[in-house]
């Protein structure tokens, strides 16, 4: 997997915040900025949180670091870690394991395997064919391609499928139903077509995959088969491999349908480690697992299947880039699907490496990355892993250079990814109460490319982000990493006709699901940050055979030049944050990202009820019978009924609340800072912002999911990857649970009032 | 063709206006109103411009009117007119005038033949290959379709070519340039691709047919090739013909290159009509002729030439339905054109058929439709045709029962209509003193099939088109045929999640070009509308042999009964307007509409200025060269340097003077319509209407091609179908003419004033 964390150094750490002035003067539209932060990297830049002494030494901590940083040798490791298929069970990945392990030893760190015993189902039979209108087998295998070494250890990988799906042998009419997503079951009802009793064939896209079985069956469906449209990541995109970097017509993307919505991690054992003594669910109850079985296809087995549907031609939004009319069936196609897996339990193997902190010890900085993939995995998820192992190596040596770091550094490699976070969940579910204690920031990473550094996570680590990535060069433009990223995005808006954002610093985007900082962020509550650079890989194979280190060295990395750019970006956010002498945050930053996600919900109840009204009125009027072509009649959408207004007020006057106290308290923070004699003022407001994290889980978690405990950030119920921001209140507005929706106004408002009494009760008298 | 006027009735028609209060109660968002509009047609419906009295008696005709309408006979027409390839020159083409007009004297018309005698080049020799990386002849055929009973005429039909490109035989690298329109090159060009040289491929698409090859010529191509993309009207939109009605893959979109955007008509005697003593250009000089030659050729041919291509990736928006990545080239992919022509000239055949008025028989309401097609076209023109025919011969037994209409009816069936708008425009420019002193209105229709109806034509006609869309019942729901127009417009806009209009009239899009209204309305200033049913038919054999009769009766109207409503509305709307009392027109609708378009031109020149000031401001900060990828480098777009402000305020000042004028006039005239003393001010104020509208028309026509007279509606110069309101000023704005921009405020505006001024004129001393 791979996709986006909100982020806050959490504890006592006395210094001085430097430069906060011309920071925030650089916030403002001035074109001029950019230029000046499009030069080279300064060599005496100020650092957040660092005295003008440590800025120094940590400058030159960083140089040594950059030193140490070889793409030969992430090309080496990479080479090796992908030779073979690695996936949970497989012996390369208990190998890769040990190899990582032992490279950590040898470059001085402590460095362990963690091994959990997990649900991980197998395919033993999976077999699909059409039966009618013609008879036709499918031949779900990737065959090896010209000039991919690796392509042709076909024996030695898993067949394509999807994990967690359920067990079946089963025969129906087939219904396309484009990305399976709601709003297309909507559009299914509306054109009067059932999956009821029937098998549907979902394109990819659009939402998290195991969305599309669980919707199907939710609608009634007994199979479902995913295909990956070429219009997606295929042709439609660029050359398909080996010509170019995207998807062939045989490649199939495989990947995990557990509901990770509800709980990541094994399905056995939610909430705790899967140790060997966990209680374990019988996979009867297992909440994760889907009831109907699943299939995921190339386009060259579904072309066939699409092409002999009937029915109705699909919407128009719906069609793919196949040479056909697109159909929506049900029928006449039928195809009997069977499924049959290994239910047994795998072992998965984190491999954690630990450089003890010299001051504050249990003070936890925490660098995670997974090892295992699909099946040779060099995009997902070593592209990352190899930058990670980079970093962790130039420590090792400065280490060896007698650099000690202040806090404890922990780098983990996490096995399990894949299936659902499972190595890194175990791990968190298993040590949670001593990460609540002690771990200050997780750094997460996992595919990178060539292209613009993307990060998630808190807005209230903007600058500090910014600032790391304004340190380093981009590879090929030798411009500053944060000036090309800025560069880009206005690029993008003045090319799509967009309002142009003349910000100073990295946009970082609120924090979903989909990589391994869900378990720390979202069910810890510990700040995590997720970094990868991306937008100019030819990337179209993702979780095939044919993700590759051939095709990586052709088409992702090719100099593994933008591997090293990820280490000298996440290793400077994780020396600075083991280094730093006080909290790198902006409380200001912080409110104000969360008011606009107060805002946005304003306007999507605005919207819904607008729509609402609409709705009803055009029904009313028959205007959607009128409307309709008689010859193909299209219903009216169900009536939603009326929707109330919210009592917002809560809400609004907590966020009013945060505002005022966090800008106070920035103030205070800054004139404390720049007071060499206000130290223990800066160690009381450091531990008041460390404790006042907390305050943003709720012990009840999310309606439906506890596990998932944030109040601010959860990967979508329907959307799977896609974050949704104070998801209570808008998942209750979006599904009319009203109820749901006043009483998550209350625990959000509760949560962040409690935020701010925090922060205010660390302001002095004033 | 096929595509959309303004129209006011003209002249000096006494009456009462009716229920003028009642229409505009209904015009304010109330629900309540769509329900009665969807009503069944009122019996005793009120129409504008009728006494009650003459209302009744209208009613009675309209009646009898309806009664003659039989779908077998359009049916039989239909047959009968596209049984043989009808283009300009071929023996069905004059048959078929021939036959056309005997019917109408055979329904007691006034009829005969009008020739004119036009430059119409055809292929002596069509030729292309492609001559790298591998040579290929392209098959450039329409070959038989199973079951389309004229599809085996091949011998008959012209090849599949355009008319007015150049004769050449050229060789050179293929470049693909999309939809060949400005924004394409413009994009070609960050992309550092030149066409100079090469031969380009483009898509149908985005602009006027003839536009592409215009363009790539003045980019320094040497050929043009237009395919059409099956994502465009092929398995993109349906079932390819015969499973379903959209484009097969060896069909060929035909047409006009001509430039249509200096003048329509004969390329050899612009501005007068083609009379065998009228002066004649020589072939070298006739400016709507282009300079390289030009074939369309199917999606069948084209795509082994795009899949030939290299060079970059083309940009996502630039990517068809053929399952190939789309290259740019330029090359390898090379081609030899060849293209040779017979020269000579055509006659071409309009059919005029008069019904004398018994009152007012110099005032002239003017219906037509073009015979001719590019082989068959049973869509395009016939189904229009047929509808024509069917009123002519419902009005002719209606005359034959003692009906004569009070101002003079001309139908009229145009030839030529398909290389250039020829028969209408020799035939408009002939008789052009005549028809600028008589006609009041030019009613047209081209293509017609299921669906709701669409209209085009001036705002101040709303209402009146709106009641003959009222008072007729589409044939498969029964309801009127308004209310299903706008209940598809808002379910439309519901369905797009765009605001609602809750309007109760049918919004008339402003003409631009592609059928017969441009000679009457932006060469002679005649009010025109333009009428058809769309939307529910399935089309995507455009100008090729496949638009037959078989296809016809399957796919597009097949119990030919929206032909029959198509008769319906335009025979209500030609027989209101000859009967009527009174010009029923609503002057504050117009005035709504220029102030529309003035608010648009304001809004575009604001951001234009931002788009400059962004475009400078990135630019000078670097940020073009830092965002593109170092790899595939993409140039800054060229800068288009300040953007002045101008002085828009004589315009705003004659709108606003229109706006006042246009809401007293109103109310004067339904206060004298209430009054049966006020006889001679309806009179004098109907003078001053039909005086006002040549106001609108600039003797010196629009920059660059003065044949285009009027100021509130052109054809774009880039668009070519596609209309542009107030075109002196927009197309400046766009083109960065200010002179241009400044001097063309002055003439709308002065138009405008005088417009203003005739009503004023006409109004009393209050």
């Amino acid at each position: 997997m791979a996709h986006s964390a909100r982020s806050r150094l959490g504890a006592g750490i006395a210094g001085s915040l430097l430069s906060l002035a011309a920071y925030a003067a650089g916030q403002s539209p001035q074109p001029a900025r950019s230029s000046v932060s499009a030069a080279a990297p300064a060599t005496a830049a100020p650092l957040v949180g660092f005295s003008a002494a440590a800025a120094a030494a940590e400058l030159d901590l960083e140089r040594r670091f950059d030193a140490q940083l070889s793409p030969a040798e992430l090309e080496q490791w990479m080479r090796r870690l992908a030779a073979a298929p690695n996936h949970v069970g497989s012996v390369h990945d208990r190998q890769n394991a040990e190899f990582i392990a032992e490279q950590f030893r040898s470059w001085g760190w402590d460095a362990h395997i963690e091994s959990f015993s997990v649900l991980y189902p197998t395919p033993r039979t999976v077999a699909l064919e059409m039966t009618a209108p013609t008879h036709r087998v499918a031949s779900l295998r990737e065959p090896p391609i010209s000039g991919d070494s690796t392509s042709t250890q076909v024996s030695a990988e898993l067949p394509p499928y999807v994990i967690y799906g359920a067990d079946g042998d089963v025969r129906g009419e087939l219904v396309y139903v484009n990305q399976g997503m709601p709003d297309d079951y909507r559009e299914l009802e509306r054109e009067g077509v059932s999956v009821a009793g029937r098998i549907v064939i979902a394109r990819y896209g659009g939402g998290w995959r195991g969305l599309k079985p669980r919707l199907a069956y939710e609608h009634g469906a007994i199979g479902c088969l995913i295909y990956s449209d070429p219009r997606d990541d295929g042709y439609g995109r660029g050359d398909p491999y080996p010509r170019g970097g995207f998807r062939p017509p045989q490649a199939v993307q495989r990947g995990s349908v557990q509901d990770i919505t509800i709980a990541s991690g094994d399905p056995l054992t939610p909430g705790v480690g899967a140790t060997p003594e966990a209680p374990r669910l019988a996979l009867a109850d297992a909440k994760t697992i889907l009831k109907i079985p699943v299939l995921p296809i190339s386009y060259a087995d579904a072309e066939p299947l699409l092409a002999a549907l009937g029915g109705r031609v699909a919407p128009e939004r719906w069609r793919g880039g196949l040479p056909i009319a697109y159909h929506i069936g049900p029928g006449p196609a039928a195809v009997h699907l069977t499924v049959r897996s290994d239910w047994s339990r795998k072992p998965v193997y984190d491999v954690i490496a630990t450089l003890r902190g010299s001051e504050e010890p249990d003070r936890w900085i925490i660098r995670g990355n997974h090892h295992d993939a699909w099946a040779f995995g060099a995009m997902d998820p070593l592209s990352g892993q190899v930058a990670l192992l980079a970093e962790a190596k130039a420590i090792g040596a400065l280490a060896r250079q007698g650099f000690r770091p202040r806090r404890t550094l922990v780098y983990a490699s996490w096995d399990g990814e894949e299936p659902g976070l499972i190595g890194s969940t175990e791990w968190a579910e298993t040590h949670a109460a001593e990460l609540i204690q002690k771990a200050v920031l997780y750094v997460n990473s996992d595919t990178n490319g060539r292209g613009t550094l993307r990060a998630g996570g808190s807005r209230a680590l903007m600058r500090f982000v910014s600032e790391s990535a304004r340190d380093v060069r981009d590879p090929e433009t030798h411009a500053s990493v944060l000036a090309r990223a800025l560069a880009a995005s206005r690029v993008a808006a003045y090319d799509a006709g967009r309002p142009i954002e003349h910000g100073v610093q990295l946009p970082l985007g609120a924090l979903g699901s989909g990589s391994d900082y869900t378990p720390f962020l979202q069910h810890l509550g510990i700040d995590s940050l997720d970094l990868g650079f991306h937008g100019e890989e030819e990337y179209g194979v993702y979780h095939s055979a044919y993700d590759s280190f051939d095709h990586f060295r052709r088409f992702v990395d090719p100099t593994f030049e933008y591997g090293v750019a990820l280490a000298q970006v996440a290793g400077r956010v994780m020396l600075r944050a083991a280094q730093a002498d006080a909290l790198p945050v902006q409380e200001a930053d912080f409110a104000a990202a969360v008011a606009g996600y107060d805002d946005e919900l304003h306007k999507l109840l605005d919207q819904e009820r607008e729509r609402s009204r609409e709705l009803g009125e055009l029904a009313g009027a028959g205007d959607f019978a009128l409307a309709s072509d008689p010859q193909r009649p299209r219903a009216a959408p169900p009536s939603a009924g009326e929707v109330p207004f919210i009592n917002f007020a809560p809400l609004d006057n907590a966020v009013a609340q945060l505002t005022r106290v966090a800008h106070r308290f920035d103030r205070e923070y800054a004139r404390a800072l720049a007071d060499p004699a206000a130290a223990q003022t800066i160690k009381r407001m450091n531990a008041a912002l460390a404790n006042a994290e907390s305050a943003l889980l709720d012990p009840q978690g999310l309606p439906g999911r506890p596990w998932y405990r944030h109040m601010l950030y959860a990967p979508g119920r329907d959307t799977g990857y896609g974050v949704k921001t104070l998801p209570g209140v808008r998942e209750a507005i979006e599904d009319r649970r009203w109820e749901d929706a006043g009483r998550y106004v209350q625990r959000v408002a509760r949560a962040l009032e409690t935020y701010a009494d925090r922060l205010a009760g660390a302001l002095g008298g004033g």
